[in-house]
């Protein structure tokens, strides 16, 4: 069955099986910086966005219409499993991810669930032994059903906090079972609505009791994959307790949970709550905790997740500098945790928008190498701060030196030189990469 | 020599010296929850917005009309230590705070200013044999001069690390001299204009070198003074280390700096931060790092920080909510970081802004002591978070269970008992609680 | 039938029919400022929030628990109607208020959805009959069925254009024959998602010939309520034309047709477009064009629309203020276009909400009406203004004087006079009204 | 006298007349859709942000090193003459704004301040012979002096009105002695602080007042400049007049002055009120009302005018659009009203950023030139709305229908044919038009 054959008859360039020449940019074989993209880049669909969300919004019923939706229940999943595949085949992508409840339908109980679950898991298993494609993450999804009204591993009733424990406990089975590399946790509900009837410091006692537990069963299981938190810093909540990943390595910490986790960041997120996209990158990369990325976009004019498909070059030149700069993403990748537009209703357009967000990372990949290469920044940076190779920078480094030793050193000093910052010409020099990269091949 | 003379002969109704009743909620005497209001109500003027700003913005000049105008250099400084403790009397205030800068001018070297500082703060001194008014917290300018325009302890330059740990040790010292109660640390230059020039790791090893400095430099010099972090999201630069309490936490965390450290925490900053006022206070409570508070309001509506005066009635009650939660603020207090508006340009004004921002406080200690006294927002938590006492809860508190106990426990289970949040109901109660608190008495 | 009986057993305080003092300030008959405040407080409630809503959210499933649950299609449109009565009777609301698709199920033709109406209508006027409860306005719902996916009166499709306008057709004639006073236009998708394919100089031009035919057929029929627009910057679309009351403004009169209309105003929109509640109501109220009320709030922090009810009480004393200076809201009320938050799912927090907001604007309203019969903020006003009222500056309002004049007048002056404008005073007097209030009587 | 001579010691490669290739984009005689660049890319150098800007931030001092440093009073006015026009003429640039303070120092009195403005427009006039460069606009410093505490036009004080009616007079005849081209008014203390003790309606109705006398003493000298209106939304007030461009839409047409006045659209400003640059671009001119642009960038995760050179190739290419499909900016132009960042503080700075701006609207022409060329946006609005040039479509187009035949076309109609809006597949083929653009050459 192959649910895309519509697609395939319009010949729909943007899939690569059928036309090589879809992608402007990525070209999975191509070697950059000693790797191929594909090694680099390594693309995950995200089956929520792709295969179930339906284009609804706050003011408006769905509108997708996708070739699956005649069917229900069991058959609904089984059906965009074929689809799924059919599609990752076209793209080329190594990777998908999903929570429990994208895949499978709840049932009446969640022994019920499981049983749904393990049959849908069994049907993936099956399709991955002939697709290159692999399980990048996958997760339970702890924040949709009313059961989690209040919270799930915070929730202010402790039956939830086990309901939410026995779907984690699912979910690193189902990784272990399909090989996830990684297991993402998002506390779409770990967080308040108002502070006036919550008791934070239990929930954040309690979330660091389930997280505990969750590595213990992990290991208990034989299941190595990387664990990651994903910030996000409100909404649903009015506050949610992984606010950015400053607050999520403060909590880790804080319950010395710091070894066993890592961060997913996502760039909407990280705008949300105030940053830069590459800021949360670095942020995670220089303390050593930059896991894998949800690739999408936001709208700086609007205050909500607007999680559109990544096509902004600066950004994913910038973002993909800092994986770069971090020896790749390892065991991580780049999840596409991006939505078409409410507009944008046809199936033509999950591969428009996939091939968008594609090239536009394999760009911003060359363009970030062509920079490294060049040295651009990293001269600018070393220049910035040679003073802190020699004398009293090299002792303050060292941690030879004291307040005392270094009032010495500027007590009767009169001048001191400053350089300038030079961004306005830094910022020229990237827009002549972004422009000239491809101009001079 | 009485600057506000003029203010006197007006018959100033503000100054509490004059005319007793001037305010209309704070009582210094009155008992509530316990402790006097002056107990619970560390209030403290801050000499820079009271004694050295002159209503300038980005777009204007200074606007400010002021009795001590008409004085240059260190007769300046000292017709402002003379109006200060004027104004200290008059309001009634038992603290105050000040950056280096704020009482004396810098002199071509460091050593030269050290002796003007060395100058009025004998001045202090001797002023504060006859006040009730002590110092509440210092802390050093490293953010106006032009030399700290790549940042001061994360500066790029060797020299300007070390220039500002000599005055944050002339900071130390004169702290002790004074016997100030807590000592503060606002990185106003710690952080970036753009990741594109900058070397974040190496700038937060050196400030976490930094604080390590410090704190052994006042153990040396047996200065018990807490030491403080002030977050703050951005402003001026672009992105500040401190962002926000967590953030900070984090960082204290990583640098093993958790111990000698509490936060000091403004409510502009929190809320420019995307955070409530209690989120911060809050926060910092239940991880023990609450110390001391910048008490003033933003508006919600503009992206910068307006430090104004705080006058509303929801944040004053919910702040003293979290402080009386907290048992008081031990050293800390509640420091006025606030200036009257660029059109509030008359000395008197400055009595209408600090009488309106201690009766705001004072009205909102009563409220709280008397939610607190009824239970209000207590006996709703503890309903709500009941199923934690007993069964599987008590067992999650405990760490006596895991995760496959805790699927067993809801596998078949098909009823949850969800109790409502009433948030709405909660809020109309408070605001009973806001219109009669004064009305029954 | 009684679907509320479930809440009388409960003996719910909430409820007037049961319990008089359930209002804590709302009282209908009491005389403020010369009318009772039934006849100030014009309260309607929002069909959509209190009978359709469900409590789903983009990462949530819906968690209402609602009496009339167990109905479907049009029986539970006719359940919804008794409901809705019965709760209009218990909190004795003047008003209320729905769009056509809350009150009954779209068939698979527009003549069949009108059909369906038709029911529902003669049922609701039958109702209305024993009821003091009457119809403030209604609207056409063009914004949530898929076909509005592009826009309505400014979609890029004819077909959608033409079935808009007999969705509006309908809606005036349900409007009249239920008596409404006003009719409402909210064009949830009357604005873009991007630029890049939108020809927004048809959309406006469409969008003004679709009001000038919705006025023409209002007269044709002599109906003759009041159109309003109600302005909202975004959400669910990127960018919505009616941004704020000012670019409507623009809108009517760059069209021709600021006659024919004026604006309701909500509180969340306003805050949404980066501007007080109050604002938009005086703006509207300056220039003639205030018309009636979404009474809510929203949350500044978060950037979408919250609708929450309205509680606090510095908004509703302005928002009152601005109404009284206005001589009331004429034809116009407030409308609580409020829902309960996602956990408070209980029928009886329907209750808690409205109370919460009627007695937050019947506060409001006490305390704006003390400040006007003490004159504290128009003294303000006339002093600071009277400049204008002689010499120079009286020649200036009446437009005696020009720019040789006015040069002449101030070419060699050297003194000029200039007031503070006393906000922190202000602001701490308003704070006094607010505490006071309540407790003078 | 040459300013710049250490920046020519230092072989400064970006002053064109030093380097012909200092431009990597800008190219004053390229030919690009029918005109040469110069002519389209009417760029201006703002006077202040490049000779009087001194670096100073709410939390800083100055921090610039110029070569006219050393000045004082009319000296300083001269030197800084000087050097701009060495500027102008390393740069190319074709035009340059400035206020009345930027040029000349006030005096004691408005006619002392005159006598100097007299002195240095002779002194430009002069200049202005030997150079290429001309005035796109001059405008009046109506804000910074703390005479406008409380407003200009729109102070509370009518001898302040009278002052600025006085400083506008000058500035249309120094326009008018200038060939000045347009003549802007930005009220950046248009507005208020607070609604509390403003009345907004005598306010209003004075700035109409203010307008009509400009535009009849305009009239009156025979100053036939275009009259150009900056909105801004908020800051240094909390909330200004001239909010965006619709709000400063619906006032012009309030006080009848639409056809006296067009829009000058800051970018950054564009942003601040929530909206795109080329939304407000495209607003004014659907509207007509497109003047002439100051091109910038604000970062949008910062709440205040940051006002940077404009480096954003996505934000110059859809500006350019926009003015391409306006044929143009007519008398406007493109002012750099963007300051160099406080780290950049040498002169050297100066010229790699507005090379840096320069450049980046040449790119920008360019690629929308190429877009155009290609017709790829223009056939995709066409083939969306082509339903509105036939049948009912063509009707509403041309006013030949209503609700009643609107109703009848729709009233039984069960299929409506929707087109995907294809936005990701739109942001690809911008993404390949940017990077291809300088490849295909």
């Amino acid at each position: 069955m192959a649910y895309f054959t519509d697609i395939n008859k319009i010949n729909f360039e943007g899939a690569k099986s059928i036309n090589p020449y879809a992608f402007k940019y990525y070209n999975p074989e191509e070697v950059v910086g000693g790797k191929t993209m594909e090694e680099y880049l390594r693309f995950a669909v995200a089956y929520w966005h792709t295969f179930t969300m339906d284009g609804s919004d706050p003011f408006g019923a769905g509108t997708m219409v996708r070739p699956w939706d005649k069917y229900s229940g069991m058959d609904l999943a089984k059906a965009r499993v074929e689809a799924a595949f059919e599609l990752f085949e076209k793209l080329g992508v190594p990777y998908f991810c999903f929570h429990d409840v994208d895949i499978a339908p709840e049932g009446n109980t969640l022994r019920e669930t499981n049983k749904n679950l393990d049959t849908i898991v069994a049907m993936i298993k099956d399709y991955m032994k002939d697709s290159k494609t692999k399980l990048l993450w996958n997760t339970a999804n702890n924040f949709t059903h009313p059961r989690f009204i209040h919270g799930a591993a915070s929730s202010s009733s402790a039956d939830i906090f086990a309901f939410s424990a026995a779907k984690v406990k699912k979910g690193l089975e189902i990784g272990k079972e399909l090989g996830g590399e990684n297991y993402v946790f998002w506390g779409g509900r770990e967080g308040y609505e108002t502070l006036l009837n919550t008791d934070m410091k239990l929930e954040l006692d309690n979330l660091g009791r389930f997280f505990h537990m969750a590595v213990d069963y992990a290991k208990e299981i034989g299941f190595d994959a990387q664990f990651l938190i994903e910030p996000k810093p409100k909404e649903p909540t009015t506050h949610q307790y992984d606010f950015d990943v400053a607050t999520g390595y403060a909590f880790l910490q804080r319950y010395d949970l710091q070894d066993h986790f890592k961060f997913n960041i996502e760039a909407n997120h990280a705008t949300l709550a105030g940053h830069t996209f590459e800021h949360e990158l670095h942020y995670a990369r220089v303390n050593g905790m930059l896991g894998s990325v949800d690739a999408n976009q936001g709208d700086p004019l609007l205050g909500w997740d607007t999680d559109e498909f990544p096509t902004d070059l600066y950004s994913t030149t910038l973002a993909m500098y800092e994986i770069l700069k971090n020896g790749g993403l390892g065991k991580g990748g780049l999840n596409f945790d991006a939505k078409v537009r409410r507009g944008s209703f046809e199936p033509e357009d999950l591969f428009h928008a996939h091939i968008a967000g594609m090239d536009s990372f394999a760009a911003g990949l060359k363009v970030a190498q062509k920079l490294l290469d060049d040295k651009v920044l990293e001269d600018v940076v070393e220049n910035r701060y040679k003073s802190y190779t020699e004398g009293i920078g090299q002792e303050i480094v060292n941690g030879t030196t004291d307040f005392r030793k270094l009032e010495e050193h500027v007590l009767d000093k009169t001048e001191f030189k400053h350089q300038s910052g030079r961004l306005e010409q830094i910022k020229a020099t990237i827009n002549q990469y972004l422009l000239q990269t491809f101009a001079d091949q």
